[in-house]
């Protein structure tokens, strides 16, 4: 049986998504899709997936019987009314990070999926889908370390465009961790704080850059994290977890040990893009297989409203130098 | 499009492709099976490919007319035979190693391709796909490291069992460097030298374990390769290349690193099947991607043949302690 | 020339700096010691310092004329007294951390020091003598790395015995972390924060373990260290320098490199006393050739105040959880 | 006591030895030199150690009452004559390698030193005394891994001088791994093959560069060492065990890691003369030490003939491409 996807936003993650959808994976095939550039949809169907219906607007692609289930890769304000129209329609919906950009837009979703009583969202965190966090998770889950009592981690980019401002540090790049780490160590937030390192000379139009964010969760586990995206050398994503017993990193990715120009070394990434590309195959691939046989594994519309509950604290704990707590609903029983 | 693909051979390794090229990979489906075993063949059709024809014999699956290309994963004496009525059949072929069990056999299957006039014939050397050895070949390609000058080998089991005996650390192990080191250096094999080690107290049965390999070749490249067998610690696969202007080594597994029980250390793979385990889902797709094309991409009937001659003067440079020149024929402009 | 040396306080410290000043080190030679355990320091005498005398007070010692310099390992409570008579004496005086037990009491000897003109007295941080630190200065100085702008680092010790509780975790274990990364990154401390962990089941006696403190100093450079004293795993000692331009670590103690037991991996030292030992040498070196010369080299009396007031803040932060200024007099010219 | 020591030999290396045995280290003064060139040596003592006598000939130095013991480091072809005139007066004798240019001069030295009844040479190989060494040689005689089997180590200049021509990466360069796996080992060599690599470019004047050497010791040991003295990229010295039960590696010599420039690596030193600087302090503070308390502790004639007779053999395989037996006389139960 073969998955009939319909995507919505065909712009560059967007194609991405449609290729390997339709051709890459197994199970699927794309045969609608829409954007709000129409003459880029058309010339994305006729590159990628030649047949597909294009479609006017996402509320007809979601209407269309020939699609089972819809990706949402849009932009960000985009993602409620699509992924509320998909639940309407009772059709199982991926939805590209962030699930909606508010923490509310979230919880609408939330209720809404409860209330048409079954799962249908799964939310674009792929970092849950990468091989090094998977080994990190069940280093953890073998309980070879004891319990987590604090997390170490960086997320550093090599450098940042004229129009990465204010607070994306914590919405654009953070928001990464927040999701992966909760899942990590599977336990919740309470608290955000955040620490303004000194200031990097290569960050551009006032932007603070690097900064510390800590995160405190229910069991009393510390996490800090580095976020410095000016940092010149590499796309360098650092993950340590000490355990009562001892550390676990999350590994390198395995990259060719050289001896050269009196260094012995290895090379670092400069483009992110690279950096978690198998895991959008694994996510993508696990979506399909959970979808066709009327499931949710992912990360839940839950997953989503958590993120958002919790970048909001960080974003104010940013603003204010204060410890800012991070207070969500109850989590319905539905999520369990 | 889809390969319509038959698959002689449904023991452990029959199985495992069946798996990958029935449901894992994009492109292919299988339709016959053969096996020596009947009802083992009936049984592995059924879990894996129900539908598939059972044939009572590989010459049956290869004339089947819903077969468009054939995997031989039998027992390395039936391969010659199976090869053979592929190509003349006219039907592409994906051999497991060895594509013979001597020279001479893999020469005539060489002369049978030729004489067809064109490329059906694929050897099963994983190693080619394996990300780590891809990313050394392109560095080494990229001028990096200047020429190629030395290669530092080792192939290391924890164990191996009882009836793993006299040369068998040539023909089942090293083989696997003859060829993708071949590959790596792009460059033919002039002789062979084998030299002895001190005897392990855990090599069973009298058999030498470890020694060393040395390959010279044309352009004068030396390779020394370890070979031990029950290093106990690990399965552990090394390559370091020493170039004119820096080394560069395979990179290791991606693994967590760890602190615990007073060592900072990385956990060392025991199962060698899990070692080059997504290198056969890259080898497969690869190939049945160039079939449905028309070409064959990986090791060609040459490069069997080539892998054979080498592991023969491998062989008796361990008999003998001498070095022994490793002739072939001319390389056909058909392999070109 | 020799310089000619007492020592108070015969305990096992005592003996170790007796034993590395008679004998191991070039330059000096003890004359003389004391211990508030009279039969003790004759002991001590008669096995590592035959010939010296053995004097009934601290006073005593510091008075006899065949004393050019006072090397204090005594109890913590009694260096002031004993540094305050030394320079009283006009005497060079090396004190073992802490200079004094309360931030007045080092302002005194501060005091005491100017008030006779000279530099006289050197505080036993050894850090700063350590190999490693000392290259990963060299680095900081060289520009490599940019403008540090944040620090991480580590202080694990693989367990406590019963009687270490309370703050010791600051005044014992941090306070080596206090000078050494003051002095490293060439900045003084304005304020601290200490953020308490989940805590470790190994922790005995209701011990806060672990916790991370962070430092920030007056131009802004945020140090977060972790201090982690029931780790179990090994004494493990750790320091990253994130710069404008990279990142620069510690380096590990030199260790061979094993593969065992399915473990790639280095053995981890379980016992501080040997991870700093050699920096134990060059340091009591550099203060006698210093001394002869007539100079200060080491960490002074200043640094040593210094690092009472930071200690006392970390001590308050953690008692309060609030982040506390730390605030000390004007520097004095005298120790520019 | 105070070791008074005469050198012979006031170049540079002759220089290092007088500072390090005239003020760095305990026990030992320099009271007496000799050069062949006079003014060299009255330089070398106004400097380093004033006040002591400048003799006319290494034999007037050796017969100087006020010299206890004697260090030849003149060149090469006149260490003969001067370890046999310390011998003959009786006084211990510590002579830089080579002990002597030919192996029957080495021979003749056993024989004077067997003769006269007790132990007085010591040769220079320093590398027993490098801290990575041992802690390599604690490895193996702990057994935890199991009885070495095979030794894989490197020998990496950056590059040579024009000077260095024909066999000196034997003579010179090989020299020191020829003593210190012997003694890593304990065990001696019994056949030396070379075996030559494809010739670097950066190889000057028709100097083979790289091969690798081949010794077997008397149990079965095998020992590649690969010599490669233009490797540009640092001086890298490198030595794996590979025993029954495990791997275990020389240490690399402590350095900070860093990230930057899309690289993560560390520095690798061009200078030989820094890789082992620290063990020369050490290998003669044992010197004196030794010959203080009237033992040979180090290296000793016997070890310095056992290189000779192994070098010749490594220049002719190297010659000849044979493998040639390394065949010494019996070793003399003086050496026991």
């Amino acid at each position: 049986m073969t998955l009939r996807i319909g995507v919505i936003g065909t712009g560059a993650i967007g194609q991405e998504h449609i290729a390997r959808l339709h051709g890459k994976l197994v199970g699927s095939t794309v045969t609608a899709v829409n954007d709000i550039n129409p003459e880029g949809a058309r010339a994305a169907a006729e590159k990628l997936c030649p047949g597909a219906s294009v479609h006017e607007s996402g509320q007809a692609l979601i209407d269309d019987p020939n699609v089972d289930a819809v990706v949402v890769a849009s932009w960000g304000p985009s993602h409620e009314e699509f992924v509320l129209a998909a639940i309407a329609a009772g059709k199982p919906v991926f939805c590209e990070k962030p699930l909606a950009t508010t923490a509310e837009a979230c919880q609408r979703i939330v209720e809404a999926e409860i209330a048409g009583g079954r799962p249908l969202v799964q939310v674009g965190f792929m970092r849950r889908y990468d091989a090094g966090y998977r080994m990190l998770k069940e280093i953890v889950a073998s309980g070879q370390i004891g319990e987590p009592l604090l997390l170490h981690c960086a997320h550093r980019n090599p450098s940042v465009p004229a129009h990465y401002v204010g607070d994306m540090g914590i919405t654009d790049t953070f928001i990464h961790e927040i999701d992966v780490l909760r899942w990590l160590v599977n336990d919740d937030y309470v608290s955000a704080q955040v620490i303004q390192g000194k200031r990097s000379r290569h960050a551009l139009n006032g932007l603070d850059d690097p900064y510390i964010v800590v995160l405190k969760t229910k069991s009393g586990v510390v996490i800090d994290t580095e976020i410095f995206v000016n940092c010149q050398f590499g796309y360098d994503i650092q993950c340590q977890i000490v355990g009562e017993d001892g550390t676990a990193n999350l590994p390198e990715p395995a990259t060719v040990p050289m001896r050269k120009n009196q260094i012995a070394g290895q090379a670092i990434m400069m483009d992110w893009k690279l950096r978690f590309i198998d895991s959008y195959d694994v996510e993508f691939q696990d979506w399909v297989n959970a979808t066709l046989a009327g499931r949710v594994d992912g990360p839940t519309a839950w997953d989503g409203y958590f993120a958002a509950v919790t970048s909001d604290a960080c974003v104010e704990a940013k603003r204010t130098g204060q410890i800012v707590p991070i207070e969500t609903r109850a989590k319905p029983a539905f999520y369990n």
